[in-house]
């Protein structure tokens, strides 16, 4: 199977933490863990010589190739300069990649599981960045893969560790357990009863991170907000976790009240936002990427609200990923200009919802 | 029947000029003439007496109530200070009445056909207002009709008439034939292709004069425009309306034009402005008087252009009627405040859309 065909595969896969339920689902998206580890006999890939960079790929393929074996966990490999650009864009859509692997350095490769919920890419800002994903609200139990994980990988690779630093990694602020830990929370209900800054501001103060829904950069958009430890250094991984899960459960839980508050005291103003987004949704003929999240994201809290019997929260949570640019030429097999995307989007949102 | 109970009548009434079929009733949605007159032995209602007033009131009603049994017209008659407020507004929103008889003088009353074709207003600027309505465009038909029910009115009533003025009126620009004809236009295909503002400008430079939905003084709204005669003098009767059907002819012409345009090389562009405006009213649960306007436009020109074929064109028109204020609140037969109005209308369109 050539590196285009894998991705044509991974494309028609289902994206398990997606599809598959999880654990608060209808707020929380998906949950997130990824490592940061790197080689200690080599630089950091930023000042690693190409060579260098092929062989640490190599290294880190061969390891995962057995592990994929002995776990049964059937893989894909992706060697970035294989596949052309749409291709990686995208895989960023999906979030199996980061953005600077669209232009990724010599050496860069994906790792993924076919279903998606563990991946690692290889010669990103450090050697490698472990992933696993997850739908709903599940960071003990991603825990555990992951550091399963890491025990295989550790088994037969190096990694730079520095017994008062932790992990050692290209940027400082990864140091110590190099652990990013997040949670994707749709808030749609904070949002509509204007508690979304003051929550946003809070959470900072709490000494975590909110990002959008494509990670460090992005803004909010579709009321998505993925929450994440800030630092890595100075706690354990399980003591990130449950400071991180705590504050995440609260807010959980204020959404579920933000959104009873709305239904009890402002029921044809959330019917009325919730419907006309489905109307636009269902009766659009051209559709920017936007406004089509915004809509989702309207769409998504009447489904969970109870609001659609013939509509499930899955096809809504894919919606989100297939109306995106790269997504849409996939689903075209061709590439698109704006209008074309904009037509196909719509055209593909009237098909999934009219059905 | 009391006034109030007549009201209620004709507000289940069918509205002939609407819900009949007219010449060119894609574009046109009705023409209407109107005379201006007033009776030799009484100073213009401005300067008039109460006693006065009542005086012509009384005359003019005797004997629209002669012509009513000789013409085997069915009339109606609302004398002013004996209905409400909210039916005052009920009947501008009907076209029935003008702005200024909301808040009436002494002696003001209205005589109307049943389906609301043929009508007076007493007491108004001039002694008389006397009106014809009918769908589509029409200006000759509606000469007959008018001209034959002036020469009823000239058996009984003395008309104050100077050979060199003519018919003589409280505002000198009435002066003349003391007509005004007008046709009410629906040019959302000038607008979309962005022809509508020449349009307008060339409509004045030819001696017209270009108002909104309801009138001297409103804006437009809904791509809906009237296109009148600015002089009732040095012309004849016939003349005006030759001179003023000429260039609706063309104006019409030219919409049908760029409705073919639109069609041929904006195709999704049309139907996604036609198709999520459906959207929009079949799904909102609060919606504005603006917003209502503004997609049963743009429902209209689709519906218009072939693009619904269980929708019917005096469906739409009607519901321009319906979704008014005052409308509103005679459905639901009480009186209604802003939020309970939106959330009244949104149900109405959705229920009226969705049979």
């Amino acid at each position: 199977m050539t590196p285009s065909e894998a991705i044509n595969d991974l494309f028609k896969q289902k994206v398990c933490w997606l599809s598959d339920s999880g654990p608060d689902d209808d707020i929380a998206i998906s949950s997130r863990i990824r490592f940061a580890r790197n080689l200690s006999d080599y630089d950091f890939p930023i000042q690693a010589a190409d060579a260098a960079l092929c062989e640490i790929r190599d290294q880190v393929l061969d390891c995962m190739r057995h592990i994929s074996v002995s776990e049964k966990i059937p893989v894909r490999e992706f060697p970035m300069d294989e596949i052309s650009v749409l291709d990686r864009k995208f895989l960023m859509e999906r979030h199996l990649i980061s953005r600077e692997f669209v232009n990724p350095r010599n050496g860069a490769a994906l790792v993924t599981s076919r279903e998606q919920g563990t991946f690692v890419m290889i010669n990103e800002e450090d050697h490698l960045r472990i992933q696993v994903l997850a739908p709903g609200f599940q960071l003990n139990s991603l825990w555990d893969r992951i550091d399963h994980l890491d025990d295989l990988l550790s088994e037969s690779l190096q990694f730079a560790y520095d017994k008062r630093l932790g992990y050692l990694t290209a940027c400082p602020t990864n140091l110590g357990t190099a652990m990013r830990a997040s949670v994707m929370l749709h808030l749609p209900g904070l949002a509509l009863t204007n508690q979304i800054e003051t929550c946003v501001q809070a959470i900072g103060k709490l000494g975590l991170t909110v990002r959008g829904l494509f990670g460090e950069g992005s803004k909010n958009q579709g009321n998505f907000y993925q929450i994440s430890n800030q630092s890595s250094l100075g706690e354990s991984e399980q003591e990130i976790i449950r400071r991180l899960s705590a504050i995440i459960g609260q807010i959980i839980t204020n959404e579920k009240k933000a959104r009873s508050l709305l239904l009890a005291s402002k029921r044809s103003f959330l019917l009325n936002h919730v419907s006309r987004a489905y109307g636009l949704l269902r009766h659009s003929y051209l559709i920017s990427g936007s406004e089509a999240l915004e809509a989702l994201s309207a769409l998504r809290l009447g489904v969970d609200m109870g609001m659609f019997q013939e509509l499930k929260i899955h096809t809504v949570n894919e919606l989100f990923l297939l109306v995106q640019r790269a997504h849409l030429q996939k689903y075209s097999e061709r590439e698109l200009d704006q209008n074309e995307r904009d037509e196909v989007r719509a055209s593909l949102l009237r098909e999934k919802l009219n059905s």
